[in-house]
């Protein structure tokens, strides 16, 4: 049985990322967002909606450049962290730990500690209302180099323990079930490397 | 170390919904995004991202309307068959198990089985290359009243088992880390409901 509730935001789960901006080192902020996604996988184009109170959101309008920084399990606090604190207050990277890496298409620093790094050139901005949204070009993907497979070259994101947020809660992904597509896919008795769950 | 990847789609985990479309039940029809989001919080509004080839993409266009259904691990299979099948070949409710629910607020179905119904009105249409981006106010959120606890009163998602995209991959959401805020609180020695780990 459903309830009808009024309009929300109820799209989840959502990655937590952290947002890097800054010209230069003495500017560099950190802050969390999870209003964030792609929009085109041709050319590559993603999104982070913004507050304007909010005190990267200047930067990144002035620079025209952000980065977003995946999130896993053991960098949940940094994220929770950088999503309540302001960069007015504190210095983010330092207080976190984290390590800020500089940018190489763009000026924004990227946290080496990401499993992904991905460096965005922002093409508009639309205000919608609390947010804008920053609509932005993907012009550089910066990996660990340690989640890929040195055999096969295949890049393992799973492996380093992918953080997301639904409702208002942290969570670690869990149990794999299967890989885009397996649903239309013969069965291969044997040579797997992962156990494909069927669900009905 | 970080190596440099050629600009790609690398935002990840995300959700995998179901998409419900359809001017009357003769048209329903449903497929899978996980390009999609929110956008805004007040007032509430998210986007999906379609290739104008797809086959719901004219039906959206022309009704200026749909939902966004999310999905459990239970739904994995569904969610999967959804995004590589196609409505012009198959009716996708009957063929997944899957109960149309009637719309409220707009005429496009929503999936009776999925823990949070979204119902949507396209306010934009942007073009921006292999994908447009369907801009849209969330009009009405339905829920599963069996994710309330009678109690509290209090929704609890989690409880759904909620299903996750992560570069090409579906995962169950696992361990629960945290609520929003809990890496600035105050620890209580008693009273909570969950188990919060403290992860450096």
């Amino acid at each position: 049985m459903k309830e009808s509730w009024k309009p929300g935001t109820m799209i989840y789960p959502l990655p937590a990322v952290l947002v890097g901006c800054g010209a230069d080192e003495s500017e560099y902020n950190l802050l969390t967002a999870s209003w964030t996604g792609t929009v085109c996988s041709e050319p590559p184009m993603c999104y982070v909606s913004l507050r304007p109170e909010r005190h990267s959101y200047p930067i990144i309008r002035r620079t025209g450049e952000f980065t977003i920084n995946l999130t896993t399990a053991s960098m949940a606090r940094a994220a929770d962290w950088c999503g309540v604190r302001s960069g007015r207050d504190f210095d983010k990277f330092a207080e976190c730990g984290l390590t800020p890496l500089a940018g190489e298409k763009v000026a924004a620093p990227s946290v080496d500690e990401s499993p992904v790094s991905i460096e965005c050139r922002v093409r508009e901005i639309i205000p919608l209302g609390s947010h804008d949204m920053f609509l932005a070009d993907v012009v550089n993907v910066r990996v660990d180099q340690a989640l890929i497979d040195p055999d096969t070259g295949r890049f393992d994101l799973a492996r380093a323990g992918m953080l997301a947020y639904s409702h208002g809660e942290y969570f670690e992904l869990g149990r794999f079930i299967g890989r885009f597509g397996w649903s239309v896919r013969k069965k291969k008795p044997r040579g797997r490397k992962r156990k494909i769950d069927t669900i009905k």
